[in-house]
């Protein structure tokens, strides 16, 4: 089968091996695959990956190894991580930090960008009928960008601001707009947040944003390491910097202005699917602009390249 | 009066003008001051402060330009911020970080390592009659301790490891200890541990440590940027590391693990002193064998000189 792999280089392989569902597994035809940057940092060594790329998918389930066979033939969206339901992070809750976890095409299990997947049924959600693959390919950025409410309590009155306007900032203001957040979006390029603009959200070009420690919560979806400066220099004092961003490389940073300004320092990453869903099911998003490119998966490598033109936000690949 | 000024460089200044007071402040007589870390740092470039140091003092109101003449002859420690109690920030009851603040020989504020000094009567509390000198004099760096409590939930099962031996290291082990929580304290200094060991709380070389995911609560109070990613190294999935040095220079530090693990990074800073002088008074912490030094003010520079040196803990300052 095709599938785009990661092995010292990025290639487009075409008699990859078919996986073949273990117990408790379905085997998914992948219908749609999205580039995150995550992605574009596994390239570049993040995570020391190697196998096919890939966590945000939405595909049609072919065959199940359970003797529950309900999901066969059902369009379905999969959280990224399978947990081993036995660790005290299980324990708690936590599948997504389990500490024997496999993350689809991020750690020890191969990702979506291929034309088949096994994933395990229990992390399998099926996509709502009123729901395009168009969005429920995005359900996992989407998810990610929510996680900060399971995180935090954000109040009514509280302001927050998002510094980045690719793909998961948009997304994440997306989504904390349509839970009522009061959200501005900040960012370098004018198309990008008039994406968000269009939608409602508060808006504006990091060059008008006057930096002033004013703000109840910043997230650092920025992509690169410079962001975080900035950010600690806008979060008021005793409020929250929410860090999206993860980069590979590692740059000289001064970390006082967290104690002297006694700042909090959310660390977040992915979220759980299912209040994605409900959002996008119930028509409070619009996430399709989102997507600037659309390649069909023999041209998997251009939509790598397009993924880092600054102008295209999110490039999904048809299989 | 005699008074220990930072001024391009540390010196003894003999003949330093009196303060007198202003409305609403009190004149104290100072008895006591402790050198604390900050100073050091402040005598590196910290702040840009320039003028008397110290925030850490026991001393006698002599003085008040107030109708209200109750607290003079009172034996008294004084908060080390002085809030408007107009901004946006007093009014969520946060003057710590009033945005008009002057802090004690820190910030637009003579210290108190001098024979006099004015503070405002708000931020001043009357010492216990059963609280020595020696005792109250720690009164800040013990506050600042118990601030943990104020900024985070930490559960009776919850498990709390402080990485650093040093006077705030030992402060805090010993201020959360007597307040219930299940505190491990890890140094290098065999000797200081033995401080925090004699008064029943857990101590580790740092030798000894398994640098392992495995804490709830881990605090940073090496004083070392360094520190930082070993505190991140030992904080568990979705844990908290609590930062509290303040260190003026910058290490390039990779921050992934915060995204990752989805930690919380908590700044803490300085902490109120009424909780501390309950504690002080009730005798449930005994913070007189952190005091390892004591000099005459004529000896102010040797105290410096001794702060400097890895045996000492404590050092003060008799006026």
């Amino acid at each position: 089968m095709r599938a785009v792999v990661f092995d010292e280089e990025l290639k487009l392989v075409e008699d990859y091996q078919k996986p073949a569902p273990k117990s408790g597994e379905a085997l998914i035809r992948i219908e749609m695959a999205g580039v995150c940057n995550t992605d574009a940092e596994i390239i570049k060594g993040y995570m020391g990956y190697k196998g096919v790329l890939g966590h945000e998918f939405v595909g049609i389930v072919e065959e199940v190894n359970s003797d529950d066979k309900s999901l066969v033939g059902k369009r379905v969206v999969g959280e990224i991580s399978n947990a081993c339901e036995e660790c005290d992070m299980c324990h708690l809750g936590l599948q997504r930090h389990c500490f024997d976890r496999v993350t689809m095409g991020i750690l020890k299990h191969d990702g979506c960008m291929a034309e088949y997947m096994t994933w395990s049924i229990k992390d399998l959600l099926v996509v709502p009928d009123n729901v395009s693959n168009e969005e429920a390919v995005l359900t996992e950025p989407l998810a990610a960008g929510l996680e900060i409410l399971e995180q935090l309590h954000i109040q009514p009155i509280e302001r927050l601001l998002i510094l980045g306007d690719g793909k998961l900032g948009l997304l994440t203001a997306l989504g904390l707009h349509a839970s009522n957040v009061d959200v501005t979006l900040v960012g370098k390029h004018q198309n990008k947040l008039d994406l968000a603009k269009n939608q409602g959200i508060k808006t504006m070009l990091l060059s008008d944003l006057e930096v002033k420690p004013e703000w109840d919560f910043v997230v650092e979806a920025t992509g690169s390491s410079s962001g975080f400066e900035t950010a600690m220099a806008l979060t008021k004092p005793r409020g929250t910097l929410v860090l999206k961003s993860t980069v590979a490389d590692s740059k000289p940073m001064n970390l006082a202005p967290i104690v002297i300004n006694e700042l909090r320092v959310q660390g977040s990453r992915c979220g759980r699917f299912k209040p994605a869903l409900r959002l996008l099911s119930a028509k409070k998003v619009d996430v399709k602009p989102i997507i600037t490119n659309i390649y069909d998966s023999k041209e998997a490598l251009k939509a790598f390249e397009k993924n880092r033109d600054k102008a295209s936000v999110k490039v999904v690949i048809k299989f």
